[in-house]
């Protein structure tokens, strides 16, 4: 685990059809640490005018995974087993910045944790923490 | 909490635009009980081909609210605190399943599970299951 | 996976030093499932005379590991990687009942369930459901 | 939320009979966060020698109603929604060392992160994280 693995990725966020039709863009990732943000439209609210949660929560799943995906040798890959977000405040704003850091690198499981930001003109604010447990597995998976 | 809010089920389903653009549709509610389906799609997988843990987050989330909104008199709103979920399968398939159920119906705070299975062919499996705890708000949140 | 590890069951409530202090009591055991019991006592309660969350949680985590250890063949254990639980109700009574479920046995990781009964008098509950994901590790830990 | 509460924190300490006989003693508290310390004995470990996950779970869960705890006014009290953990290490050592820190306080609902660390000698490790939600409630609950 000691060089990043930036094939692995950038390959999380340019070939997730999921990650590209949300609109999620990988900012920066260093060893263990993944900066995601989101342009926030319409496209990503819910019935009350607020940032879905599900959005939130994919956010942070991704750039969890991401920043676990930058510690694994080349050949090995990252699923998500479990993933759990508290929804701090209704989310309303331009953009979500997501930063991710690794807290347990294991051999099977690592676990990030994860923490979005709302920014609404000057204004920024926690708007939800999560954290996320992945496991290592080989190529065929 | 004698009568099922269908009004508010039906909004959450018709005036989320995230949800929409998801494709989760309402298959069936009754009193703190509610049924969703998402017909998949590339656009609902990540990078390996399987569905994005964030989408299956995302139908927990909303269908657990459904469950829960199905309870609060006209008036009251239901605004997720938190979840969780574990992700048990790979999924890959034609259709996921969700059937979430309120476990816990208080004033301030309602707590409803969900499960999550993904039909590929004749098989069935159950692939997530979910904790959701929502909080229960006023008309102008 | 195919018989009851009890022994390694048995150990659990046997050999765990903090199970006996608080007075876990195994009460059933099926292949991927176990049944326990608590006593209550004034020791297991909180500031306000409530049972305490972290009791709940205690009782939910090692039963929820016991109906994993159940499927795990001779020579391999369990490790706890996470658990979440809700807290339904305030619990207030004579006993608690624990009834854990694995809902996905994988090769590394075991997925369980637990709800948490509380009885009182003639009434019985739901007061606590918890989620727990568990490791299957070899003898050597 | 101007003052800290010193007097609720206390009680959470003095009160709780399961806390006492845990042997959890109150470090610090500033406003918003609260730092505790169990020196390890015998009775808080597992099967296999490392400290119970749910002592990890209870210490975790109190120290985080403790910091919420420290920001209600007087007459209030916190009640524990619901909490997770990851269990990032096998813990083994002399203490264990807590520190919880509101990141949202809501009028009615209250979330907190807990980290643990194990002293082993020289050593200390993070060996687990928590994140809990906690219900402000009047007085008599």
């Amino acid at each position: 685990m000691s060089e990043i693995n930036m094939g692995e990725v950038e390959r999380l966020f340019s070939s997730a059809p999921f990650i590209r039709e949300l609109g999620l863009e990988l900012v920066a990732v260093t060893q263990g640490e993944c900066r995601s943000r989101l342009v926030l439209a319409e496209r990503h609210l819910q019935q009350d005018g607020f940032v879905h949660a599900g959005v939130q929560g994919a956010m942070a799943d991704h750039t969890a995974g991401a920043a676990a995906a930058s510690l694994v040798p080349p050949g090995q890959r990252i699923l998500g087993a479990e993933y759990k977000i508290n929804l701090l405040r209704a989310a309303r704003g331009e953009a979500l910045l997501c930063t991710a850091r690794v807290i347990k690198a294991g051999r099977t499981l690592v676990v990030a944790e994860a923490e979005i930001r709302c920014r609404a003109g000057e204004d920024e604010k926690l708007v939800a923490k999560a954290m996320v447990t992945l496991a290592v597995v080989g190529e065929a998976v």
